[in-house]
Formats: structure tokens, C-alpha cells, sequence
């Protein structure tokens, strides 16, 4: 395992005043630098995703893969897994990241039956438990692939189908029981099948509570086997599935309320899924975290011109200054942090994309923190805001706030100004 | 006030047989026809609404007024507003509803202090419970406009200044008292502009707390006065504002179940909202269905391929048809009811259009209530429904659909079954 | 080849009758019925497609493969193609429809060199040319696979790798050749990667410039070898591309005016894509259709609410009705037809879905054609429309009409009317 | 006219040091400061436009005018159209644009008759020529408002009735005179009711002939009065209409083509526009630059999660890079320029407002313009775009590129390279 995949690539460092076509350097995200009162490092807490990075292929609708990584012989053998996942601790070293994320079936292949699919997941996390100790690299949260496999395309805990049901909790136990071996900070669950393609064969409260009566076996299970993680919940509106359940942060947020489990998890924000749910970039992320509910952020984004998910990295600094500043308001992000659920497209085949698409995101982060931390302290804009909502602290302002007043009221004071 | 002012156009008839140049009578929609159970009246319950209907003048962002009727003299005075109460009922005779809804402000004039406003309001009503009594037309809901009004520009319950949500606290008090006095079956809350232009201003927090409070004021004082309507909230995602909090169906559950109110409030769903939302037309009608929140419908419709509000006559009987058929499976909608949130196009400027454009609706909805009835009678889509779900009937399925099951059983069960 | 596939499914019949659970029946479509003139088969020209009818997989963007037909072994060999092709005329026969359409990698396996691949088509080709005399089925159209191999990543008319157009231009070649041996009434472009995903690496310019020469190559061999297909443009506006070139009917008919290609080629519309362009379903069937550009019609739909293709059976009847009547109007499509480019769900996995779909779609059609004629013949709507222009007849509005007059000719006009 | 309407508003200086709540100041647009060979002025030819600026009230569908402008008595009269006219000279000049641009019906009143409205549009650009001259402020470009009067609610040129377009074509012959008049630099057509609201009632090909015979009689009668200025086409997909005939860059290319008025017109591209048309927000700026169209720019942005036109004042930095980085590779927009076609939000009713907005959109393409020029004049991106498509620069690349190949030559080809 002393191989080295990316050869002529070292460690990338940070070189403000580096040109236009110097391009395996950092010319704005600096980790050690403190920047209100923490290093970027501890601010950005950045996190490279398995899946798209290490298994994506470059398949589309309407095209065959396009990426071939040396190292992968395309097999789905246990061995194959391994040095995959050798090489991607030598990339989240190289490019500095101190997290990584993962689905189950991303890392390790599934075998004839579960035992065998778990055994194959103890053996690759157990590699990837000994190259997180020998690198420092965390893991930021990991997932179960409840929605790939043949069996899961009418949904996992909304299946119509029970036994469905109860395979996906069988596999969510593993999952939670990986994730305490493994220190995961969070765990993520992204309904991507939960939801349905038309009404009319569809009892969506049925579905709805069998989902709560899932996550609820997942919280007890959590805290039976002593998992510190916290649970998140990934919102998107559609795709693949027409109508996904969890549309949006609100919509999590009162199915949570309405199932009693709002006290066990908290959202993790993409914002690429807040556009196609019809708002703004920055709705979700601001929404989940002044309810105390924004857990981590999928720093990814896409084109405001399509209607489905590209999973691109980021690059627009005015979306990541407004990410920051709601990090910084609510005083950083941990446990979660900024995972890049982004790829490279599918004609990005040169090998040295990998790091340029990452390192183009954080450094438009690094800038993004940078001029969100100069809003904050320059304090001009939160001080708009108070004034506009001062005549709340006295008078009927005070009662409405409070809840006290009653209509009455307010028809008597307002006679009484008006008059 | 024995004027006549649609002459030559008498009581619409039910003609099936009618030709296409014959527009003045219902081809499909007989009254008192009987389809599962009840007569066609009692299952459509339809309503005309006043602000589009006698108050639409044919503006747009880009043009002038192009709808002129010949017994509006253009003014605000009170006798203005009695002779277009005077045709209004005359409309709702003729085309044969049993319902209308009206704003505060749509039928009598504001005054220069509120307690002139209410003065102007309690002769117009007077008027209206006169003509309500002889013509046998009821109130199916009244609302008050607070979005019109400059002062309401940043909101009303939400709005930064509190002496406007006072403003609107009293407005509301006497909206309740008018619903009281006309017998009115629901009363609606649309919060056209309690939403934000710009997060970067905007407390949302505070902003939903105080909505809260003020829907509370309105819960406690619709009890101290013993109004016995059914409070109402219409969801929209969105135009004028930005985002309006109450974006859909799901999003005013979650709100209402984490401020303690849903018990006081169902919902009034216009599916050219939902589709605004990004949601199937039907969606909305079929969740608040479902979890047993849909008080009444605004039966309009849009174009999908446009981005605003157009409130089109509902024309399409496949939509027609899955309302109708939800509204069966509730076992009916009153109190609500099928309210014509709807306008004839500014270019459709013949007096006739007014019933042309009812008349085509009302026959649509006849025709999706004939199709969906005949779509329950059958029985063949539920079977399939049932069948689909019959798997949480025993076994593992019951226990995970009572919320009894765990992770650890649904693994055995797996691991047996597979091997 | 005399195996059956479809066992227990007979020649699909027409049974007005038929009860909701009797689905494998014609409840509307009856070949032979003579409608305004001529027989529903010779209005309709129902084709089926080989692609997603034969070659579907059920694969998306976040799933695995659902759909096994039980008579393909997986393999890429020539007998396997061989046995899907006499499975698919067993279904066209047995469905009843007179055309199907294809592209030449669905039919046949490439080989390792073109001309290997060319043979493997041959092959293929002579036993189509077979199975098409045994059954009566024809050729509506032919096309080549453009986008699916990872060399058209970036397109292939307009990819920016010239040898990667001359690969296309003999991949074309060849696609042409074929037509002409069975006969095809038609041969379609669909330039789904000819387009961009960013300006910022793209010469627009030169690459709409390669596409026409590539066009006009096209021309010139098909004249050269006596092809007598009509040769259709289709248009996409995105997807897989950000931006695809043929954005739409009018986008095309532009490039083909500007470029001198317009005597050569029609439109093969499809209503899904004309959604995704933010137009009314029927826009480009009727703006092709007026500007006598409208060839073909890809007779899928899609649902509005979703922002990318879903390739679904056309059921609603307005929709078809408004498809039908622009097509009874130009006097009907041929050469052109109805072709089906639809695929069931990835979740309906059933053997039988296959013909439910279409017969849902063709009853759906022949709705659409009933109430389409009853419309055009009735007459009530074309005299409105007449009507609506009449003032172009004569006068000032005469010589607006056919371009004689000048502004000062209004002036004068609108000066003495108005005084 | 030497009263002083923006009391305490100086001119606007360059301040590039100044803090977050100094925002009376320019900090990144210096007019005189030259950047690749020009000064930022003369790359940037700012305009401020007359109707949004100098008429807007703050109206929207929803709501009742809030903005009151303390030198406008809300009158008709020539008098208060007189001030306004001085308020607006004013405003340009402590400003410091160069151009200006309006409509007719926004600057002067309409008259009982046509004679009357062109006296008083004759006294109005009477004052407006003598304040151009004091002031130094030119005309970018007039327009004729054809879509806010009744009368044109079915359109303008595309109208159904003759006698509209005739109305429609002497108002034009006015605005031609008017723009000789005072030396515009441009013209310009929006035409915001030329297209449909259905289908069913509209002759699409009648109304592109007379639009296009509508567009002939302009370029006859600007000849034959020698006006100088340059013909502009502004297009939008939808808004009010629900199909706008001119819908994106491609579209409005193709119609000229087709109608043989191609070298008269050129585009005068909106963003915002461009966005509701399902594209990149530079994507018509782009094509119309590369086929030559590209004759000015209205520069204002829009909110991609919206679908109507909100005219937003353009901030964000990426945008107006991309806008100037195609102005600067095009070597200028003269003889158009950057039209603010924006408003002040209806909620921002402090009269400061509509400096502090013009500023910060001034300042933001101020930003773009210095990034596009580092962009071109680094050059490594556009020696990118050089090597990619570099193959079409010999051998078969080259035949293709000049369109002499043919697709035998190009299979030959293949077949040698492949073996």
C-alpha cells in the first residue's frame, strides 16, 4: 500500500499570487489562517464524497460511461475496493481535506446474501479505519444506498412492499454499526426513492408514517448501541422520483414535528435540491438553521437553467459567501461541514480534474468565508436588520411578539394612532 | 333595485344536447341531478368570487385597464359598490350557484378612518344579507385583503412594523364579525405578502412567530364571538413576493403543527398554487386530503408553461376529474366548497364572457364529477391500491406499520428469509 | 422464427365495450373506422420504437437496470439481436401498428471496426428487410446513434474534435444506405449532444457552421443514392446538453433558413421537448405545421412539473386532440406519423405493461382524432378565427397584408378615422 | 428650471476606499480611468431609462401604487411631464450617464386625438433637446410604447385587427421622427403583446407577415427620413403574452432571416429575458454577439427562481463579466450601450433609493468590465478554446470546416484511420 496513484502530484498548497494556468494550488484558501477567531480549517470543515469521485463513471440517460481511472479494473471485487479506497486517502491527503463521506454500497461490494454483504463492508472498513488513522482524515457522515438496487425502485421505508421495508432497516442497522466504528460525526439519510411517480397508486400517509415508524427505529437503535452521530435528513423535491417527500427544509421540518421526531434530527442542506424545489440558493441552508435544524451542508450547486440535479462543484462566490455568513451566524457548522457532493462532468475525463474541481470549490469557499466574515464584523447589515424590527420591543410591538395581544387590542390602539 | 342587468340573458339551463354556438347553458352540469348519492349541487357546492368577477378591470404590469361594464361608474362611493352587489346577485341567480366569496375591501370602500371603513362595511353588508335572503345565495367564505393596501407592502401579520400587524389584527377583527353576520361557512387567510423579497433583510424567524400570534388572536376571538366558520389558509409559493411562507400544502402543516394551531385550521388549496410550487396539479388537494386538512378548494387553473398566477378557468376534466375524485373519497367538501378564484383574459372584454367563462367551468367540473364517480363506483383503482399495500396486513409489515418493529427484528426477518 | 414470445396474448381487438379491468383491448382506436375521409390507421400511422421498447433497461440516473425480458441473454452477440428483432415484429403484429422506427446501434452490436459494425448491421438489416415483408410493418424512420458513445461526449455534428464529426458523417453514411434498403419514409436527426454546457469553451459559431455542412453532406449522398426519405430535424432544448442547438421549431427553422438547408428538411416534433422549451404543449406541432415544416411527431409526453424527459405514453386527450387537429388541417402527416417514443416506467416491470402502454396511447390518439374531427367538421371555431381577421381583406388592412403599405399610408388612415 | 430636486446629492464621486454604510459614492466605477484601451465610460455607455425610473409607481398585480415622487402632482399635464423631464436631467447628471432612453407615452402625455398627442410629444422633446444639449446627456435610444393601451391588447403589429397595426405603424412613423429628432443612436422594438394567449384563436403565419411587413414600412421610412439610428429587436418569451413571437436571440435571427430583414436589425438583449427562456443568463448576449446581432444591452437581472420579469438592478459580479467579457471580444456595443431597464423594488420608497441602486449596478459592471478585460488580456482562456478546436485547421477538419467534404471522403477517412 505504499503505491502512489497520483504521481507528479504533491501535496497542493497555497500560492496567492499564482497565474491563470497554475492551477494544482490554492490562491485563496489558506487552512492555519484565523479568520474570526478560527482557522478556515475549522470553519469550512470540508469533505470529499466517495461516490462521485471514486465510483463515477460518466454515465448519463443518454450515454455510456466516459471515465476510466487506472487503477480501477472495474470489477466489483473486494480487492478492486481496497486499492480504490488506498488511492482515495492518498487524494483527500494531497488536496488537504480532513473529512470524507460515503454510501455503503459505494465502498464495498454487495455480495449473494446480507451476511455477505456485510462481511465484505466489515473488511473494507476495516482498511478504511486503519488509512483514516494513518492520514487524520475523519469521517464527516455516512449513508446507506437505499435507492440503486432493483428492490428499491418503488422506495425504501415508503415501499409499498413491507418485506422492502424491512431489508432497508436491516440495512440501516449495519450502517449505524459502521458508523460508531468509524467515529462518524453524522449520519445521513437522502429519501431519493421516497416519494411517489403518481397518486392515483399511491396512500402517501400510509407511507409517510411507515417512514416515521423507520426513522424512529433508527433512533432507537442508535442510542441503544451508543452511536454519537448526529442523524440528518437530506432534502430534495424530485428526481428520480416526480414527488420526493422530503420536498424542502420546511416540509422536513413539519413532517418531523407532526411525527415527534424533531428532537433527533437535524437537515443536511444541498442547496443544488433548493433551486429545483422552486427557491432560492440560500433559502433551505438560512430556513434550517434559524429553526436550530441546519446540521451540515452538500456545498454543491448547479444551473438555475435545468431542471435536474448536476451535482456541480461551486464556484460562484456570492452563494458561498451567503452559505458562510449563515455558517458564521450560527456560530460554524460542526458536526457537519461542507462535503462536496459535486462531480466532475462527464467530458471531464483528464485525471488532474479531480483536484482542479476541488480545488476551485474551495478556494471559492475560502473567498465566500472571507467576505461573509467581513459582513459580520463589519456589523452595517445586522444592524439593519435589528432597526427594522425594533418597534416590536415596546408597546403592541412587545404584545404580538410576546403572543399576549388580542385582536381588541390592536383595534384599539390602531383607532387610537389613527385618530 | 328591481334594475335588471344582464337583459336577455335568463336562468342558464341544462341543455345536454345543445350545439357548439350554443354557450348559454350547461351541457353537462344538472343541478340537481343525483350521482353517488347526492345531487350534483351538493357535491360541486360552487362558488363566484367578487373581487375577479365584479371588480377585475383587465389590468396587467403592462397594460391599462381594458374592462369596462356599463354600471360602474368608476368611483369609490358607497352607492357604486351597492349597484355592483345588485348585479353580482343578479349573476349568481341567472348562472344558479348557491355560494359567493368576497375581501373586506372588494366590496365597499375604504374610508379615511377605520372606523369609517367599517361604517361603509356595515351598509354594504346590510345589503348583502338582504340579497343573500332573497336570492338564497350564502356566504361560502369571506377574507380580508391585506396585501393591497400600500401599508402592507412588507406584510401584514408579518410585517417588520408591528403597528401594521395591529393594523391587521383589527382589520381581521372585523372580518370575523362580517363572517358571523353573513352566516359565512369558512373564513380564508391568504398571506399574499407575509413572505420575504430578500433573506438578507429578513428575520424569518420573528416574522413566522408573529404569524403564529396573530392567527392565535384570530382562533380566540372567532371563539369569544361564537363565529362557527371554519378558519382557512391558502397556500401560495410565491407572486407578489418573493417566497411566501405558506409555499404549499405540507409546508402550512409543518407550520401549523409546530405552533400548536392546527387543530383551528384547515386548508383552502388552488392547485394553479401548486403547480407554482412545483408539485402535479393535484398534489395539494391530495395531501391536505390525506391528512385530513383540506377544508376547500379554489377550483382556477394556470398554464404550466408560465411562471405567474393566471387564474384560468378550470377547462381540463382530467384535472376536474382527480379532484372530484379526492373530494369523494373525503365523503365532501362542506363546509368548503369549488370557489371560482378564476378571471375572464383582459382581452375578453364582452359582458357575456362573465358567463361563458362560469358556465365552461361548471360543466368541466360536472364532467369530473361524472368521471370520478364512475372511477370510486367501479372499485378497480382501489382494489389495485389495497392490493399494493396488503403486505403491512401481517408479519414483519404489521409491526413496522404499528410502529412496533426494530432494526434488530427486521434483520432477522430478513436473514431468515434470504437464506 | 416461428417461436412465440407473447404467449396468450392474441391480435389485439377492438371492444368499445370493454370493462376497466378488460386492458388488453382497443376501447377506441378501430383501424378501419373511416373518420372525416379516412381510416383511423391512415390518420394515425401509429410506429413503434425500438430503442426504449426493446433495448430498455429500466436504468436512471440513481438506479440500476429493473426490466428482464425473458428472451435477451444480455449479450451484445448477433443472435441476440436477432431474437429481439423477430420479438418486436411479433409485438408490432400483434399490437396491429403498420410502422416502426430505429437507430442503427439498438438493432444491431458494433464491432471493433466500422466495417464490422457495418456488417453486423447488414445482417441485421436483411433480417428486418425480412420480417418487414412477412408482417406488412414499415419503416417510418431510421436513425444513427449519435450521443451514446462515449467519442460523441461532446457532440458529434459539433464536436470540436473534427475527426469525431468525419466519424459521425460515415456513421450517417451508412444510416442512409439503410434507410434507402427498407424503405424508409423518413430519416431523423436528434442532436441531443449538439449543444454546450458552457459558453465559456465554445465557438457557437464555427459549431453550428459544421453542423450545417455535415446537413448538407447528408443531402448531397441521399440525392447521390436516391434515398426518397423526407429527411426531419428534432428538436431538444437541453438535456443531456445544458443548451442544445435545436431548441426548438423556430430555432431550427432559423438555422435551416440562414444556413440555405430549408427545402431539405422538416421537424419531427415531440411535444415533451416542446414543455422543456417553456412553451404550450401543442406550440411547435402547430408553429412547424404553419410554417409547412412540420413532418413527424414523436407522440410521447412528459409531466410539466418535472424539468427533464420522461418519454411517457401520451394519455391525455386534450393533448391529442390538439395534436389531431393540426394534423387533420395540413391534410395529414404522411409521410410522417404518430411514433411512440414512450418507455414504461422503470418500476413497471410486467411483461404486459408493454402492451397496455400502447394501447392506452392509441386509444388516447383515437379520442383525440374523434374530437379533433368533430371540431374541424363542425366548423364553429375556424369561422371565429376567419372572423377575427376579416379586417386584412380590404383597405388599408389589404395592403398591410401584402406588404404595400407605409407608415405615412397609416398615418393618413389612422388621422381621418380618428377625426 | 434651475430648481434643485435631489437637495444634498452631489455628483457622484469615485470613492474606492469608502466604507459599507457610504454608499452615495462610486467604488469601483472611475468613467475616466482607462482599462485595455478605452476609458470604463466609453467600454460601459450607462444609461438610465425614463419609465421605471421617472413613471414607476410601485403598482404590481397585487397591490396599489406605494411610491410618491414629491415633484410629481400624479397629473397628465405637459407641465408636470416638464418637471419630471428637469427631475430626470438632473438625476443623469449628478449621476454622471452619458444616455438616456425612453418611450413616447412615458415622457408625454396622449391626446384626444393623434394630432394632439404628437403636439404634445412635440413640445416635451422640444425641452428634452434643450436639456440634452445643456447637459451633455445623448439619447441611447426611443421606443413607442405598443402595448399598454387597450387598444393593443391583442398586440400591435401582430394584431387581428388591421386597423390596430395601422394605429400602431403611425405612432412608429412618430417615434422614427422623434428619434432623428434628437440624434438616437438606436431604436427599439419590444414587442410584449405580439404573440398569443391561445392557439385556438390565433393565425401565427398571418401575424409574422404583417409583424414583418410592420418592420419593412419602419425601415423604408427611417431611410426616407435619413434617421441614422440603429434598429433594435428586444426580445422576450412570455410576459404579459403568454407566447411573445420574438421569444430568445435565435428565434428573433431566424424571423429576420426568413423575412429577408436581417442586415436592418440587430438585438437588443435583456438578460433577465434571456433567463425566462430556459437559458444561461449570457447565452443571447453570446449568440447574438457571434452572429453579429448584438446591438445593445438592457442591463438589468432577474431572480432565476422566479418566472416574471422583476427588472432587477444587476449586482452580482459574474454576471456582468460574462456580459462585458462579450462586449470587450466584440470590441464594444457602439452605437449601444448598458441600458439600466431596472426599477426600485416597490418597497424601497426613500427617494435615495434610485441613486443607490443605480450606483451599485454601475459599480458591479465596473467590477465585470476589469475582470473580463484581465480575463481577454491574460488570454489563456481563449487559447483554450484555440486548441480545442484546433483539428479544424487541416486535413479533413479542414474540408469539413469549409464545408467541401463530402461522407464517403469522411468514411474513407475513418476507415483508413481505424485499421
Amino acid at each position: 500500500d505504499s503505491e502512489e496513484f497520483f504521481k507528479g502530484v504533491g501535496k497542493i498548497e497555497y500560492k496567492p499570487n499564482a497565474g491563470p494556468t497554475d492551477v494544482l494550488c490554492f490562491k485563496h484558501y489558506n487552512a492555519k489562517e484565523v479568520i474570526n477567531g478560527r482557522t478556515m480549517e475549522d470553519w469550512l470543515r470540508f469533505s470529499v464524497v466517495y461516490w462521485h469521485t471514486f465510483r463515477g463513471v460518466g454515465l448519463d440517460p443518454f450515454g455510456a460511461p466516459t471515465i476510466n481511472r487506472p487503477w480501477d479494473d472495474g470489477s466489483e471485487s473486494v480487492e478492486n475496493a481496497k486499492r480504490r479506497l488506498r488511492v482515495a486517502f492518498e487524494f483527500f491527503s494531497k488536496l488537504g481535506v480532513k473529512y470524507w463521506t460515503f454510501h455503503d454500497r459505494d465502498i464495498s461490494p454487495e455480495g449473494a446474501t446480507l451476511e455477505e454483504t456485510n462481511r465484505n463492508l466489515d473488511e473494507i472498513t476495516d482498511l478504511a479505519k486503519e488509512l483514516m488513522a494513518q492520514t487524520g482524515v475523519k469521517l464527516l457522515w455516512n449513508t446507506c444506498n437505499l435507492f440503486s438496487h432493483p428492490r428499491y425502485m418503488n422506495g425504501a421505508a415508503t415501499n409499498p412492499d413491507a418485506h422492502v421495508v424491512a431489508f432497508a432497516a436491516a440495512q440501516v442497522k449495519k450502517g449505524l454499526e459502521v458508523g460508531k466504528k468509524l467515529g462518524a460525526e453524522n449520519f445521513v439519510f437522502w429519501g431519493g426513492r421516497e416519494g411517489y411517480m403518481s397518486l392515483l397508486n399511491t396512500d402517501v400517509l400510509a407511507e409517510l408514517t411507515h417512514a416515521a415508524n423507520f426513522f424512529k427505529m433508527a433512533v432507537d437503535y442508535k442510542k441503544k448501541i451508543g452511536f454519537q452521530g448526529q442523524l440528518l435528513i437530506e432534502p430534495k423535491p424530485k428526481e428520480p422520483t416526480r414527488h420526493q417527500y422530503d420536498y424542502d427544509a420546511m416540509t422536513v421540518i413539519g413532517f418531523l414535528k407532526h411525527f415527534g421526531l424533531a428532537d433527533d434530527f437535524k437537515i443536511n442542506v444541498e442547496p443544488n435540491h433548493t433551486m429545483l424545489a422552486g427557491h432560492p440558493y440560500e433559502h433551505d441552508i438560512v430556513l434550517a438553521s434559524k429553526f436550530g435544524m441546519l446540521g451540515s451542508v452538500d456545498s454543491n450547486t448547479g444551473s438555475p437553467d435545468l431542471g435536474w440535479d448536476t451535482d456541480q462543484f461551486p464556484m460562484d462566490v456570492r452563494d458561498t459567501t451567503l452559505v458562510m455568513k449563515a455558517v458564521i451566524e450560527q456560530g460554524g457548522l460542526a458536526p457537519g461541514g461542507l462535503n462536496f457532493d459535486a462531480k466532475v462532468r462527464r467530458e471531464s475525463t483528464n485525471l488532474l480534474d479531480m483536484f482542479i474541481a476541488h480545488i476551485g470549490a474551495m478556494d471559492s469557499f475560502a473567498r465566500g468565508l472571507r467576505c461573509a466574515a467581513k459582513l459580520v464584523s463589519e456589523g452595517a447589515m445586522a444592524k439593519m436588520v435589528e432597526d427594522r424590527y425594533r418597534s416590536f420591543t415596546a408597546g403592541i410591538g412587545a404584545k404580538i411578539a410576546k403572543g399576549t395581544a388580542t385582536l381588541e387590542e390592536c383595534e384599539v390602539w390602531k383607532i387610537q394612532m389613527n385618530n
